[in-house]
């Protein structure tokens, strides 16, 4: 398990990329839950787009119950999946099926300063411009997921580690070392990443804009010609 | 916190069964992560569209991961969010932001049988229909959340339980007795499924295809006038 292969890495960071949220599960400490597993959404960025680290990022205060836990046991798992995206859906892939790929980090999240913080704040305030107007008065502060081991549950044949069967499903898990080597090496593009941009709704509604435009013009026209017919005869 | 408020109950009931996914967090009983919590993602239906239960049903097998913990220790916690539909993006409201209203559950997961089993079953074949082909040879059983805790983390102006200032959050919890009598006693309606029908990518497509046939006949039509003009002089 310690050598993981390109293309797992490959895929593991695509979703860690793509993914503008993680479910965090922590173990809670506050009652009446104390000592069960907590699931909650937080925001994450591994970096500007289009250029990411691979490392999550976060932007925590205490006041989040996830981070009281966190205060008592640093151990958290952090899970991203494709269904976050529209890939899934267009493609018709359950989120539980290994079609839809996930990635599942498990480790610890600590806070970040000095120039590490200057990178959180990048990456997090450029995909999440919201963040930068949140309350001042929360005590706010940079974190990161810090990852000692990761599973991909994803089908083979979407990223072609091996000529696989059907439904041959590779669960890749290893330790964070490689993770990070694979990560240093492999490019971050992906072939789904254009098919995402093709079923963008914005370009869609874009198109919608367009098309009304048009048939309202030739609607126009159309009439104006109807209209001069008439005066003619 | 006996008394769940029939908005929070409302909100509370709508994201469960909008969303057809839940990271579901467990306490991991397997090497090298053993004790740590783990997040996974696992697909979720509370009832077939348009008659949610507000109790989520799962399709397992022992093969998952997350089902190998439960099989030693069933606590579990599922979060659902509405950042998992187009609502959050098309409003610009941020993943962790209460704005994009986010359900956890406490509690435990556990195995269903008979008539509950045949529910299930009906419940999540008609929204996951790529699950009746799953392999199977993996053993699949029906499962249901069986919550004695929730967590609303929602901002109050979006479902109106008061009239609150900017920035208050509701952040509502209470034990599953009052949930349920919640939301047994409201509607299943909630003003923004209006909202997220309207920018459903589906109709989308559906107005762009009725816009291109439309500007096709149109123009047809104004050349054939164009052309019987000419004629005509």
């Amino acid at each position: 398990m310690s050598a993981v292969p390109r293309p797992v890495a490959r895929v593991a960071r695509f979703i860690a990329h793509q993914c503008d949220w993680a479910s965090v599960a922590t173990v809670s400490s506050r009652p009446p839950v104390v000592g069960q597993p907590f699931s909650n959404t937080l925001s994450v960025s591994d970096g500007p787009r289009g250029s990411g680290s691979g490392s999550p990022y976060l932007y925590l205060t205490r006041m989040e119950a996830s981070v009281q836990d966190l205060q008592v046991n640093p151990a958290a798992s952090l899970s991203m999946t494709l269904a976050q995206t529209d890939y899934c859906r267009q493609q018709g892939f359950d989120p539980q099926s290994p079609l839809c790929a996930r990635l599942i980090l498990s480790g610890s999240v600590l806070q970040v300063n000095g120039t590490e913080a200057e990178f959180a704040k990048k990456s997090l305030f450029s995909r999440h411009p919201e963040m930068i107007d949140w309350p001042t008065d929360h005590d706010w502060f940079f974190a990161k997921a810090a990852p000692h081991h990761f599973l991909l549950h994803s089908d083979s044949r979407r990223h072609k580690t091996t000529a696989s069967a059907r439904c041959h499903v590779v669960e890749a898990s290893g330790d964070m070392k490689s993770w990070t080597f694979g990560l240093m090496v492999v490019a971050s593009t992906f072939p789904t990443a254009e098919a995402m941009a093709l079923y963008d709704p914005k370009l869609c509604f874009l198109l919608d804009g367009f098309l009304v435009v048009y048939g309202l013009v030739i609607t126009g026209m159309f009439i104006k010609e109807k209209v001069s017919d008439a005066d003619f005869i």
